[in-house]
């Protein structure tokens, strides 16, 4: 009988980057490693840039850290699996090297890592959009009918307008991922489900032209050529551990490096399970949405729709919220009375746990309060990430476990909003699953969720998720003979899962939440929509 | 020469009195004495009550501190005036004792004293406004055509509702200022000014009449039977100061006590000028506007407009708001993160300031915020005490100190739709007063109303308002005889005065509020006027 074999997945967030050393028998966690950028994220005006040195040191650190907490040897190590944020990505030269990191370029901002929350492109988005609706162009269908600022399209056409020179240094524009695919095999690869998403190119579904890039800017058709050329789908293996990086990580070199996924996507696999028409909901500073299905279907505010974009074989639609655990956060840190910080420090409790202690304890729409959630703009539907936040209903009386409780509600409001327009594309959602911090942290938080949306909510077993994810896709694509597994699909059913405990919906607190949403979904129309509301209005007018 | 004369003023505020010895030469103070009442507001589910003997033994306890520590002799003081909050009142019998304090009733909440800010009385105020909109009652106009729930009509009709034994048992129902200067002088007795403006009964303007009470609730026509009969206008004597309380203060016997006034109208004394079309600003917990005009217009907002109802002579216009210093206290308690608290600490400073600082370094428009600010309901335009606020225009970059200016920007926007109402009706606000806590300490606060109205700004030089205001009005109703004044313009002049500072509108910062106050306007019609607005079903959905 064969010694127990692992996969490595590595997961870069957007403040850290982190490993684990997976179990390929049955996921658990033999080892892993976190490692915080020391640039962290350089945000100022709508920019948002990273160090992709911090990306590259991270994730040697991690690798070799996790290896070496597990124990486990290296011969025993099969394969690496690679997801990052996305669009997060970097131009480097015909050699790799990013340009910011070049002679000329350091001090300019475009040469840099621009990550997914880079919301400076919006004006390219907005005016790619309208071209698009324009030229009435068929990609549009898969993309919830607007091209989104946090997606490399728009950020590239960014960079060729207002730095040409970087534009013209560029031999390539890379994912994060698929960069370092890059460093541990030295080959310049494309993972085809980030271009699915990400640049609106795909094989099997109708992509973005060199003409219609050409229509947005004489010269931005090019682009095409600056993006790696050679393409590998999900599931597969992108490239084989180069020697150097093998010795540096010590690991056995020529294991397959799998193609780098998206970090939201990959999670998938943990859940252990293929179910169509189930909605995935990976709950961080963000919420990613997934859901999948044989059947293509034009869905508003499903900003994503890729064939094998999530899972070969089906069609994976991705829409999502822009600042989840980012809000409570901010709220946290910024709006919520010091007596709160002072009860919590002296219980031993986080600000989190104790409002959510506070605001168990609180009954649907008892507050009055209703809270629209676009603190981060909104992602999914309006698709405008510099609409902003709004609170209603707000009296003396208003304590601040009150207004948490109504900042989950308003997310809640926001996939349910999502989910009614499934609905009506007919891709009715039929459950949830959660993953991601706040599912594993925060059951209210998950209940009120239940309540809006009446589906029952089923968390993923292991409190890793993202890490695991690429694990488990490392395992697939290992191959069995490697003692793998033949696909991500066995991979998944054996190494994911879910909890027991199943989240369900309580009919009281649904009834409620069901007027509450007909009142929150007059908003989301009227200030949402209406180009001439307020929240449109104020953002003209910011300084 | 005579020696230099003294008047007492008492000022019944929500949480405490005060009482000053002022001169009557210059209004300069020399002596003061403030008391917390003991049981303070006991609020529940809209009531808001106070205990009378806090109000009494507050009086004599204030005006002999105040008298002792002026050092002034008993033969000197010449005169006593009275104001209090309004409408706050209570039911006695027919000796003046508390209901409230006589067995069998001290139980039951209608037996206590109510103050201006119980608001469990709005059902009866909609429908008093109703029936007086379908008889087409003529005192409508003159109270901005609705019944506001802060008034006494309104509260006595709960009364004789809810507790029809207390209504039965109730000789008189006495505002508060009134039960002092009985205390004070054993006459039972009703001040015109709250009486025109609470109780929409005035011997110059059109009243309720039984008739319309009766159409309200039968039997409920006999209200007018427990007011007290005799009606003093404003600026008279009441009475004079009995033995009994002589001696208890250490007065002179047979002292007049002036006519009790409303704690907000009286202050239009401390500025010392009498100009039509100045609108004075009284900015505490709550902000009441008071403007003085020889012409009666009906104003939507002006709640009340009272012939002589501030001075002889004039129609006094009042409107407000609800929640001023209240609105930025629940800010400072409630939804100011805690680093704002300790860094206020560390420098020694209180929240406000600290924020107001901050707040002072940001532009008009600049934080992309804006507030309807509703936080205590609306008072003026749509009088309507269950609305609530709503704050637009958040994002994950949202400071503590934009909010808080966001806060002062909302309701200087809300002074500005009053101020446009009176424009629309004839009556041209052309410059604004200041008087009250907030005029004192936060200069930015008045800047920013100066830049939102166009109007220059004044305030009043003392810092004592209310109780400096009855003192003068003291020293107009004693008389020139008696080393006082012939009238209380004589006094006012002599006694109050503005600052020579006056603040001026930006006009940068006034253009960027120009536009802002459209986006706000429309909000405010939106969500405060429309029967079917978010706000209006938050509220009936709330627990």
């Amino acid at each position: 009988m064969s010694r127990d074999k692992y996969t490595v997945g590595a997961d870069f967030g957007t403040l850290s980057v982190r490993a684990v050393v997976a179990s390929v028998r049955d996921g658990s966690i033999a080892g892993s490693a976190s490692f915080t950028y020391p640039h962290g994220v350089m945000e100022k005006d709508g920019f948002a840039l990273a160090d992709p040195k911090d990306y590259m040191d991270g994730l040697f650190k991690v690798i070799k850290e996790a290896v070496s907490e597990s124990g486990v040897s290296a011969e025993d190590i099969i394969a690496i699996g690679i997801d990052a944020t996305s669009s997060t990505f970097l131009p480097v030269d015909a050699e790799g090297t990013p340009l910011c990191e070049k002679q000329g370029f350091t001090g300019r901002p475009h040469a840099w890592m621009k990550l997914w929350k880079h919301h400076h492109a919006q004006p390219e988005a907005d005016e790619l959009t309208a071209l698009a609706r324009e030229r009435n162009e068929a990609f549009l269908a898969r993309c919830g009918g607007k091209i989104n600022a946090e997606w490399m399209l728009p950020k590239l056409l960014e960079i060729y307008r207002e730095d040409p020179e970087v534009f013209e240094a560029a031999a390539y524009f890379s994912e994060a991922g698929d960069r370092a695919v890059w460093a541990l095999t030295g080959e310049m690869t494309a993972s085809t489900g980030p271009l699915g998403y990400k640049m609106l190119l795909s094989e099997s579904d109708p992509s973005v032209s060199a003409e219609f890039l050409e229509a947005a800017e004489k010269g931005f058709g090019r682009v095409l050529l600056k993006l790696p050329e050679r393409r590998v789908p999900l599931g597969q293996t992108a490239g084989r551990l180069k020697e150097e990086a093998a010795r540096r990580l010590g690991l056995a070199p020529g294991i397959p490096v799998a193609a780098a996924n998206i970090d939201a996507h990959v999670t998938y696999a943990v859940t252990g399970e293929v179910k169509e028409n189930n909605m995935l909901l990976i709950l961080g500073t963000s919420c990613c949405t997934i859901l999948l299905s044989r059947e293509f279907r034009p869905v508003e505010g499903a900003f994503g729709i890729v064939k094998d974009g999530v899972y070969p074989g089906f069609y994976g639609y991705e829409s999502g919220q822009s600042a989840v655990g980012d809000t409570l956060a901010w709220f946290a840190e910024n709006a919520c009375g010091k007596n709160i910080a002072e009860e919590a420090e002296a219980r031993g409790l986080s600000v989190h746990q104790l409002l959510t202690e506070k605001a168990e304890k609180l009954k649907a729409g008892q507050s009055g309060l209703l809270v629209l959630d676009w603190w981060g703009g909104n992602r999914s539907i309006l698709a405008d990430s510099s609409l902003s936040g709004a609170i209603f209903g707000l009296t003396l009386d208003t304590r601040p476990e009150e207004v948490y409780r109504a900042l989950i509600e308003g997310l809640g409001f926001g996939l349910r909003e999502i989910i009614e327009a499934y609905r009506r594309a007919g891709v009715p959602v039929e459950g949830l699953y959660a993953s991601g911090g706040i599912a594993a942290k925060n059951r209210l938080f998950l209940q009120i969720y239940s309540d809006i949306t009446g589906l029952t909510v089923r968390r993923v077993r292991s409190s890793e998720s993202s890490a695991l994810g690429s694990a488990i896709f490392a395992a697939g694509a290992a191959g069995k003979e490697s003692g793998g597994y033949s696909d991500v699909f066995e991979a998944s059913a054996a190494m994911g899962g879910l909890k027991e405990d199943v989240i369900t919906p309580d009919p009281e607190s649904s009834a409620v939440y069901e007027r509450l949403y007909g009142v929150w979904h007059d908003l989301h129309e009227k200030l949402g929509r209406d180009e001439a509301s307020a929240l449109k209005k104020l953002r003209e007018m910011k300084g």
